[in-house]
C-alpha cells in the first residue's frame, strides 16, 4: 500500500477530549475517527488491525469447536420481553420501530436472539453441547462514552453462546473456553489476570472477566500474591478481622451527642475507634422497598453484593426527606435499634447487616434522634437484622480469606469475560429445551462468552506505545514493514520502488511512505504508526537497507537478501 | 467438521411461505432461519458461504486498490438532513433515538457517512483519487419482504465510495471497477449482464446494474441480440417506429364519442388503430402540481423518465375526483387539447410529451367531456406541451435505437450496482472538499459501488440447484467436502474418522456425517446441502473410498492416495 493514496494519514494535533493514550495515538496516527460521541469510524488502517484481532479470536473460538453464524442486528422486542430485559438490563437499550409498528431492540447482548434460533430446531441430546458465536455491532446507550475505544455506544463484539445438557458438561466447556481465552489474549499479546466476576442475576462461581492491567481501565480487581485469589471489587471477598471481639458486652446507653452528620464526626466527639461505629446506608430499590444497610464503621457497604443478598434490580441512596419523612429518623444518625418501630405504616423496611458486625462489641452511632447517639449497640442483643451477610466492598490491604495474605488491588481493562448463564434464559422463554435420553423435554445449561474488539485494540495501544507512538506487536500490526523512501532523485525513488514490489511479491504486507515530504516527517510517522520493521532506502543506504524495529534502539545496514531472508523465515 | 455437532441440521419441510428454490432449499439445508419477515440468521453453514462471498470481493476490491474501513451503523440524522435525504430517499428510512435525544438514522447506504469521514482530514490532489468500502450491515423499511434473502430489511452489503478530482478521473476509475465487479461475479459463478440503470437524482451515463438472469428477479432489462446494448427497463430506450408521419394534417373535429374510458373502448368505437389514439395519464407530484403526460397509444408511460423529466420525487396517479373538480375534465376522456383553459385557477398543470407523438399525424382522443371524442390532433398545432422527451417504456420486441435489432426483455436478479454520484454529495454537504493544484477547494467527483451479500447467495442457489438440493460451486461451498459414513461395525466407523482426520490435516475442509442414521438419509441431506465432493467409506469401499461430484452423476471408486492427489493439485 503506497501511503501517498492511504485513507487517514497522520495529523499531529490530538482530539483536546483525548485523555488516554490509546485515544490520542489511534486517532492521530489515522486508525479511527469518532463520528458522534461513542461511536467511531475504524480507517484502513484501523480496520486491519480490528481484522487481526478478529482473526485470531475465531482460529482460537474455531479451534474450540465454536461455530460462527451471524444474527439480526435488530431484535424483536418480544423476545426482551419474554427474560423481562426490557426493564432489567443495565445498559440503557435502544428501540426503534418499523413503519408497521414492529418494535425493536438494538442489540446489546443477544441471548434472546440466540435461543430464539436453536429453539426453532427440534433437538436432542446428541445435538448437544455447541457453542455458537458471532462477530457484530452491539448496541449500548451510555450516558457518558470515554477514552475514545475504552468506552463507547457502538463497538463490535464477538459473542458466544454455549449450550449443553447439564452443569457437569457446562462446566468442562466452561474451563475450555477459559483456556481458549488464555490463548486469545496471550496471542495478541494482552497479558490479562482471570477475576471472578458478577454475573448480575444468576451468581454462582463460574464467572470471570479477563484483566489487562492499566490505569485507564475501569475495573477495579483484587487478588493475592501468591495468584491462588482474584477477583473484580464487586464480588472480592475478605476476611474482617476480629476487633474487641472478647470484651463484655454492655447494657445500651443513649446519650446526647452535638455533632456533625459523618463518621468522622462521631470518631472526633466520641474518641472512639471508627470500626467500632455503625454505619448505616439507607437505600431503596426499584419496587419502592427502603433497604437499611449496616456494617463496621472502618468498611464500606458494596452495593452488588447488596442488591443480591435482597434481589433488588436497582438501588438509589435515601433523600434526608425520605429519611425523616418516611423513616421518621435523622440523616447522620441513623441507628437499626429500634427503627423499625419508627417507620410509616406503608414503608417497608429491610435491615441488612454485614458480617463484620460480629467482629466488634458494643458499637456506637445514632439514635434515630438529631444530636442523640447510642453506645453499646450489640448484634441479636439490641437489634435484629431482617438479613445477614457479606455485604461489605474489598479494598488493597484487606486480608484474604485464607488469612494468610493481604489483598492487593489494582485497575485494569476489562478485554473479555466469560458467564454461567445455567438456566436463566432456557427456563424464561419457551421451548427452549432439547429431548434428552428419556424422552422428555429438559432446558438446555448456557453459558456465554465477550470480547469487545475495539476495546481489545485500545488495551494494546495502552500496553505498546512510548512517547513517538504505537507499537503494535506483529500478531496485529495493520502491516509488517513499514518502508521509507529518502531521496529526491528518481534513481533513489526507483530502487525503493523496486524493493517495495520485490516484497509485496513475496507477500508480505508493506506500507510504503512514497510522498514528497522530509526524512524528519516520514520518520516521526512511522514511529507514531507503529508498525513493527521500518525499512529506509535512501542515496547512503547503496543497495542496502537500514532496518529498525520500532520497540528497539538498533539500527542495522542489512543487504536485501539478509532482509527477505529474515522476512520470509 | 461433525456433522453430529453441527448447529443448523437439514429438514425435510420448507416453510409454507417460501417461493423461490432458493429461500427452500437455504431453508431446508439448514443455511439460514428468518428472525422476523425479512430479518435472517445466517447458520454455521450459511455464515461460511457468505464469508466465503465477502472474501472473493474483498480481494478483488483490494487488488483494484481499494481499502476497507467501517462506519458505525447508527448514521447522525443531521448528516442525512444536510443531504436533504430524509425526505427523498425511496426506501423509509428507520430512525431511532437515544437516550440524551439524538437523533439517528439505521443506516441504508452510507454515502453521508463516508462523505463526513472524509472531510475531517484535510486532503490534497496528491490524497486523490482513492476508494474506501466497507461490509456492513443495512436497513431497508420495505413494506413487503419476499424471496427468502432476495428482498430483506436488514443484509450485509459491500458498499464502495470513490473520490476524485475530476470526471475524467471518475471515469478510468468507473471503468475499472466495472471490469472488477465483473472479475468478482465470474469468480463466484454467477453469470452477470451489465445493463444501464437509473441513478435517481442524477441521471447521465454512469449507472449500471450487474443481473443475473432468473424469473425470480425483480429487475426487468432489455437488451440487443448483439450485445451492443443492454438497460434496465426504468432508463431502456428505443426507436418509435413512424406510422402515418408522411400524412396530411387534417382539422380538429369533435365528435359524439358513446364509449367506456379504455384505450380499447376508443378503438372499437373509432375503428382505428390503437397507436393513433393518445394516451393521456394524469399524475400527482409531490408538490402538488398536475402532470398530464401524453404518448403514442401503444406505448406505456416510463414513470422513472417522466419523473426525471419534469424533476419529480413522488408521482401518483390523480383520481377520477380530481380529474372531474380541479382540471374540470372527465376520466377516460382527458386531451391535451384546451386542457389548459379548464383547470381550476389555482392548479398547476403540466403537459409532458414523448416524442413518440411525433411519429403519428391526426390522432384521436377524449375532447375532456363524457362522451366527446376528438379527431386530428397534431402536436404544435392543436396541442403544446410544456416539456417534450422519452417518456416511453421499452418492450420486448420494440427497435433498439441503431434501427437495426429488436430489443429482448429478461428479468433478473440485481447482485451488484455501480453508480455515478458526480458532485451531487460534495456538493450539498459543506467542507467536501480537497485543495487543487491551484490552491483552491473544489468539491471532489464521486462514485458508489454497491454489492448484497445475501442476495447473491440467493442467486447462487437460483443458479446451482436441481431437485434434490443445491449444487455450490467451489469459491463459495460450505465445505469442499462431504464426508459419509456408512456400516454399524466399529472398523467402519474407524476408517471414516481416520480419512477425516487425514482430510483435517491437509487442511481439506470436510463435513463429516458421523450419525448413527440410514444410508439413504445421509445421502438425501448431501445433496441437499450441496457440498461439491461427497465421499462415502463404507464395507464395500474397502480401503478405498466412494467418490462422486455433487453436479455429476459418475461415481467413482478411488484409492485413498488418489483422492489427496486429486484434493491437494
Amino acid at each position: 500500500m503506497y501511503y501517498s493514496k492511504l485513507f487517514g494519514k497522520t495529523v499531529r494535533k490530538a482530539p483536546s477530549d483525548a485523555s488516554t493514550a490509546s485515544h490520542k495515538l489511534l486517532y492521530q496516527a489515522g486508525f479511527i475517527r469518532e463520528s458522534t460521541a461513542g461511536r467511531y469510524f475504524f480507517l484502513p488502517l484501523g480496520q486491519r488491525v480490528q481484522q487481526k484481532i478478529m482473526k485470531v479470536i475465531k482460529e482460537e473460538m474455531d479451534q474450540a469447536g465454536a461455530q460462527e453464524m451471524i444474527s439480526p442486528v435488530l431484535h424483536p422486542l418480544e423476545l426482551w420481553k419474554e427474560t423481562n430485559r426490557t426493564n432489567t438490563t443495565g445498559f440503557e437499550l435502544m428501540k426503534v420501530q418499523d413503519r408497521r409498528g414492529a418494535e425493536f431492540a438494538l442489540g446489546g447482548t443477544a441471548e434472546e436472539m440466540f435461543v430464539d434460533v436453536v429453539r426453532k430446531f427440534q433437538l436432542s441430546y446428541k445435538d448437544l453441547p455447541f457453542n455458537i458465536y458471532q462477530f457484530s455491532t452491539k448496541f449500548r446507550d451510555e450516558l457518558r462514552a470515554r477514552g475514545g475505544l475504552l468506552r463507547v455506544r457502538e463497538f463490535i463484539m464477538k459473542d458466544a453462546y454455549s449450550f449443553d445438557v447439564d452443569e457437569t458438561s457446562f462446566k468442562k466447556k466452561y474451563e475450555k473456553m477459559k483456556k481458549t481465552y488464555t490463548k486469545i489474549f496471550d496471542r495478541l499479546g494482552i497479558p490479562t489476570q482471570i477475576v471472578e466476576s458478577d454475573n448480575g442475576y444468576i451468581g454462582g462461581e463460574y464467572c470471570h472477566e479477563f484483566v489487562m492491567e492499566a490505569k485507564q481501565g475501569e475495573s477495579k480487581y483484587l487478588f493475592t500474591a501468591d495468584g491462588s485469589y482474584a477477583a473484580h471489587q464487586d464480588v472480592a471477598v475478605f476476611l474482617p478481622a476480629n476487633k474487641n471481639i472478647d470484651d463484655e458486652m454492655l447494657p445500651l446507653q443513649e446519650i446526647e451527642a452535638i455533632r456533625g452528620t459523618t463518621m468522622e464526626d462521631g470518631v472526633k466527639l466520641h474518641k472512639k475507634p471508627l470500626w467500632q461505629q455503625i454505619k448505616d446506608v439507607l437505600f431503596v430499590d426499584e419496587k419502592g422497598r427502603f433497604i437499611l444497610a449496616i456494617i463496621r464503621g472502618d468498611y464500606d457497604v458494596n452495593e452488588i453484593k447488596l442488591k443480591h443478598l435482597t434481589k433488588s434490580i436497582e438501588l438509589r441512596h435515601a433523600t434526608d426527606d425520605e429519611i425523616k419523612k418516611k423513616i421518621n429518623s435523622e440523616p447522620g444518625f441513623i441507628s437499626p435499634v429500634n427503627i423499625k418501630k419508627m417507620v410509616d405504616k406503608n414503608v417497608k423496611l429491610l435491615i441488612v447487616a454485614d458480617t463484620s458486625l460480629r467482629t466488634i462489641k458494643n458499637a456506637y452511632g445514632g439514635a434515630n434522634q438529631k444530636n442523640r447517639d447510642l453506645f453499646n449497640m450489640n448484634i441479636d442483643q439490641d437489634y435484629k437484622p431482617d438479613l445477614e451477610g457479606d455485604i461489605a466492598l474489598a479494598k488493597e490491604g484487606y486480608m484474604s480469606k485464607d488469612g494468610k495474605q493481604r489483598l492487593i488491588e489494582k485497575q485494569g481493562i476489562e478485554v473479555g469475560n466469560i458467564f454461567q448463564l445455567g438456566y436463566h434464559y432456557s427456563r424464561l422463554m419457551r421451548d427452549a429445551s432439547f429431548i434428552d435420553k428419556d424422552g422428555k423435554a429438559k432446558p438446555y445449561y448456557m453459558g456465554c462468552y465477550g470480547i469487545g474488539i475495539g476495546r481489545t485494540m485500545a488495551a494494546l495501544v495502552e500496553k505498546y506505545h512510548d512517547e513517538k507512538g504505537i507499537m503494535w506487536p506483529l500478531a496485529v500490526a495493520p502491516f509488517r514493514v513499514h518502508l521509507i523512501s529518502i531521496g529526491k532523485e528518481q534513481t533513489d525513488k526507483d530502487k525503493a520502488e523496486k524493493l517495495y514490489k520485490e516484497l509485496c511479491d513475496r507477500n508480505i504486507d508493506v506500507l510504503f511512505d512514497d510522498r514528497d515530504i522530509s526524512p524528519g516527517e516520514k520518520f516521526a510517522d512511522a514511529d507514531l504508526v507503529g508498525i513493527p520493521i521500518r525499512l529506509v532506502i535512501s542515496p547512503k543506504t547503496g543497495d542496502k537497507a537500514e532496518y529498525k524495529e520500532r520497540n528497539k534502539k538498533e539500527i542495522k545496514i542489512v543487504t536485501i537478501n539478509e532482509l527477505f531472508n529474515s522476512l520470509t523465515r
